[in-house]
């Protein structure tokens, strides 16, 4: 991910943030001459290594390519929203904001252990706020390692990480005031969350 | 991407719709042994052989290794949400719903008319819904020519189209609308598309 150096991060607090609040994002792998590339829920394991990770079917044939040692790229992408020029004085060409995580890593596969935990810490985040959530315990562990034998867990460690947060870091205060404005009167969610970013990184940077 | 028979769709107007509302897409070339991949404004163009068309920084290094006739992957994802295994009325693991397209494709790079013309209806795209549009033709040819000279015109003619449409669909009735239900209550707007999608699929396949 091309990063000019004004929108480029290195706030770990930040990137944990975009991981954890978009889990759900794309594992690209390329052993083979075609890219392969599938949606999947991840999670941020803070070890003294810290690694990602992550499970697709058995199935999906990015798992049968899959092999120990080998380089992922992850995609996170973060919130996003169209920013029109037109609400800046000045003539210019419109851009899109957003927030991106993409890491480099090299595959471990997960034993079975390391996939049961994995699939118990995935549960409980999605489930914990659910009314009556149905957790890895309720579940039973001969339930679950039958569901598990379907499922290919990786462990994924980082060799490269860059965080983009694109915020229109480069427009005077009118402008970037005006953007706010703008986002904040969208009705959908993302624009919303973009407006707060901005308003977020700009005290950062004036306190 | 994997995508289970159940889920696999061959609707053209599906994948037409997922990509012009999640224009912001990702494009994935993997020429050198690094996969890259680039956060991009994408457009479907519906000439004779139809296409997809998008653009990157001239600086961004994903433009010094694309040439033409290289295969990338593009990544649509589409509306997505949770969904727990706590709504159904029997124990099961919870998993995500989600509509995406991918799409493999040769690269032919754009001349100047081409981008021109692309960077013409892109702005269209997002700027005419704006209370004062900032159209391609407001700025004038020389200052868009002017600006041009910073971005890399990509046209990508389909190889492989996926389309994939994970909308529950192996689940009965009543843990289907229950599903529904639970959506329907949430704050979150990709949770509420979620629902309507699985409402408007359950209708098709009835009548």
């Amino acid at each position: 991910m091309y990063i000019p150096k004004i929108y480029k991060s290195e706030d770990e607090i930040l990137m944990k943030s975009i991981i954890n609040e978009n889990g759900f994002a794309l594992l690209i792998s390329n052993k083979t001459h075609k890219i392969l590339a599938s949606h999947s829920m991840f999670l941020w394991n803070e070890s003294e290594v810290p690694f990602l990770e992550t499970h697709i079917s058995r199935a999906n044939p990015q798992a049968k390519t899959i092999k120990n040692g080998d380089e992922v790229l992850c995609d996170f992408l973060g919130a996003h929203s169209y920013i029109s020029s037109s609400w800046y004085d000045h003539k210019n060409v419109s851009t899109w904001n957003y927030e991106a995580v993409q890491i480099y890593g090299k595959i471990e596969l997960m034993n079975n252990d390391e996939l049961y935990n994995h699939l118990d810490k995935l549960t409980a985040k999605y489930e914990n706020s659910q009314k009556c959530p149905m957790l890895v315990e309720k579940m039973g562990k001969d339930y679950v390692e039958n569901e598990m034998r379907g499922a290919f867990g990786i462990k994924i460690y980082p060799t490269e990480i860059d965080i983009s947060q694109k915020l229109s870091q480069n427009r005077k205060e009118a402008d970037y005031q005006n953007i706010i404005l703008n986002l904040e009167q969208s009705p959908q969610e993302n624009e919303k969350q973009i407006a707060e970013k901005m308003k977020k990184i700009r005290e950062y940077n004036f306190f």
